[in-house]
Order: C-alpha cells, then structure tokens, then sequence
C-alpha cells in the first residue's frame, strides 16, 4: 500500500466538495469520490476512512474562510459602515471563489454530527455575532438608527449574502465586490440614522 | 394489483418531500420511499414510476403555492410598498406551513431534467419579475427613489425571503408574517424617495 501523499489527499478533498456541493452529502458515495479521483476503494481508504471526516474537513474549511476573512474587519477601528462593506465584499469573495467549499459549508453542514456540529455552530454563531457587532458600534456611532432591529438587520445581510450561490456566476457582469456593494448600498440606507441621512442630505 | 388511490399517492407525495428536504433528491432512494410509506417497491411502482416524476410534482407545487400566492398582490391596487410587505408575508407562510415542498422548490430543484426545468426556471423568472414590478411601480408612485437598483432590492428582498427557510423555526417566538415585517420595514426605508422620507419626518 501507498503512503498518503498530502497532495492526493488535497485532490481528494476538492473532488469530494465538487460532489457534496452537486449531489449533497447523502448523495454522494465512497464509490463516486473514488471514481472521481481514479482510485479504487481499498486505496481511497488509505487517505479517508471515511464520507463524514471529508465533510468535517470541507466545513471546517468554509468555517475558517470566513472566520479569517473577518478577523481583521471586526477588530479594525474604521467605521462600522466601511467595515460592513468590507465585510459584505470578503463573503461574497469566499462564495465566489471558493464555490465548492462554501456552498458544502453552508447547505450541508446539517449532516455533521456529534462534536463536529457542535463546532461548527459555535463558529457560526462567532460569525453572526460579529456582523451584529459592526451593527451596534455603527449604532453607537450614530450611523445607524437607535431602534435597529440588530438580530433581523444582520440576518438580511448575511441571508443576502449566503443566498448569493444560488444566483451569482462569476463568469456574469459583475464582480463579486460590485454585488457585494450594490447589497450593502441599500442596507446602509435602511439602517441609516436621521442624524447621518439627514448630513447626507445637508452636504448635497 | 390494487388500483393507485389519490390518498396513497398523497401519502407518498408528503413523504418523498420529506425525505427529498432533508437528504436529498441524490440522496434518496425508492427504497427509502417505500420504507417511509410502508410499501414495497412493486407496490410504489403503481403509485410512482420514478423518482424524477415525484422530484417534478413536488417542485411544480411549490411554484403554484409562490404564483398564486402572489397573484393577488400583483394585480391589486394598493401602493407598491403595502404590497410588498403582503408578499414577503406570503413567501415567509409558503415557507413556514409547507416547509418541506418549499424547501424542495428552492433546493432541489436544479436536479429537475429537461421540459420540467425549463418549466420551473420560467416560473421562478415570473415570480422573480413580479417582485421587480412591485419595486418599479413604487418609483413610479414616488415612494422608492428614482435610481433604485431593482434587480439588486428585489434579489436582496428574495433572498432574506428564502433563506429564512434555514433559520426560521415555526416553534419560535416570531410568527412567519412578524419576521417577514422586520425584513420589510428595513428595506422599505433602504428604497424610500428623499420626497416620500421627507414626507415621514414633516408628520412626525
């Protein structure tokens, strides 16, 4: 028997979020990502015992992506609606560029179990709370209006900004940071203060 | 062999929903939806030739419950903003009270082959087109601004609409027609006119 080579490994891993992504995680079989990779069963096994480790992997990879990508926009001292365009425009870049990974992330990490659910939750919930961090610091700011509902106003960013691969081609128009932007335009309207609309409106 | 009888057929349509919804249409065998019913599989080949043929029924009544749902609100009188809160009602009810055939719609639906895609993608592009009439009209009424991005308000409106499907827990504290009002209020003041804003803060 061949020794894991990481780099099979890796192309493992591509071929399995390519399947899960377009099959779904309980449509996908060992004999499928096998066929995908050209490897037979017994040396498949050498590298993945089994469907529900490459499922941790691939969410956990799509869990990092965004995790990461936020890191350095929640802790930024820059306004919160410079930092929600930021952010808006790192999401959409994950899904756009990272389809497979982000997709497997978002659709199927239902099928986790035990442990591995569990984490992934807790790192979604970290991701929200961030989003509706940047919310109360613009609130706080006086950017944003003192009655925004903060729970719904992030739960229509980030559902804009999941929902997007359902519909986003990146071989279409637009840039992934165009659609980002066109997203978050009309939120800031939405969210906007009468005091800062109202400084708009004065500057005009 | 018995005959096929409408509430069987019934029984299995509700089933393969619910199978379709959490596993996938990949996912899920005749074997499965036979277990389901308790039928063996010639006795499901009575009610059912294939999987595609459920797969094609129970995304075509999710597009009849989203089109004659909307059916009403397209064609009322009413301002564009007041129908627009009533359509977000109506997608997030779809949503809540047949969560399954919903889900199924808007999930599986890119598994659908053929005339029955072709079918489906063009009533998804109707619905879609008759939110972008509602935002059109609301320009027209002067109570959207002028250089609204309709395409974008109305895939961002749909968005919230249909990922709430992985959130939205009828159980919870919220009832469907609340959350659809807590979306829509945001985005009605992200889309108002300076004029009809203006309007809003003399009555104040």
């Amino acid at each position: 028997m061949s020794r894991p080579r990481s780099g099979q490994r890796e192309r493992i891993a591509r071929a399995t979020g390519h399947l899960f992504r377009h099959k779904g995680y309980h449509g996908t079989s060992m004999a499928d990502i096998g066929a995908a990779v050209g490897l037979r069963k017994a040396s498949l096994y050498n590298h993945l015992s089994t469907k529900h480790d490459m499922l941790r992997e691939l969410v956990e990879r799509g869990a990092v992506l965004f995790t990461d990508g936020m890191a350095p926009i929640a802790t930024s001292s820059d306004p919160a609606a410079d930092r929600l365009a930021r952010a808006m425009r790192m999401h959409l870049r994950v899904v756009a560029e990272y389809p497979d990974v982000a997709i497997v992330f978002l659709q199927e990490w239902r099928q986790l179990e035990d442990e591995a659910r569990l984490r992934v939750c807790q790192s979604r919930d970290r991701y929200e709370a961030a989003w509706r961090a940047m919310l109360a610091d613009g609130i706080r700011e006086g950017q944003f209006r003192p009655d925004l509902d903060i729970h719904f106003a992030a739960l229509s960013l980030l559902s804009a900004a999941n929902w997007a691969y359902q519909w986003y081609d990146p071989r279409g128009p637009l840039t992934s940071d165009q659609v980002a932007d066109r997203f978050v335009e009309v939120a800031l309207r939405g969210m906007a203060s009468r005091e800062s609309d109202q400084g708009e409106r004065d500057r005009q």
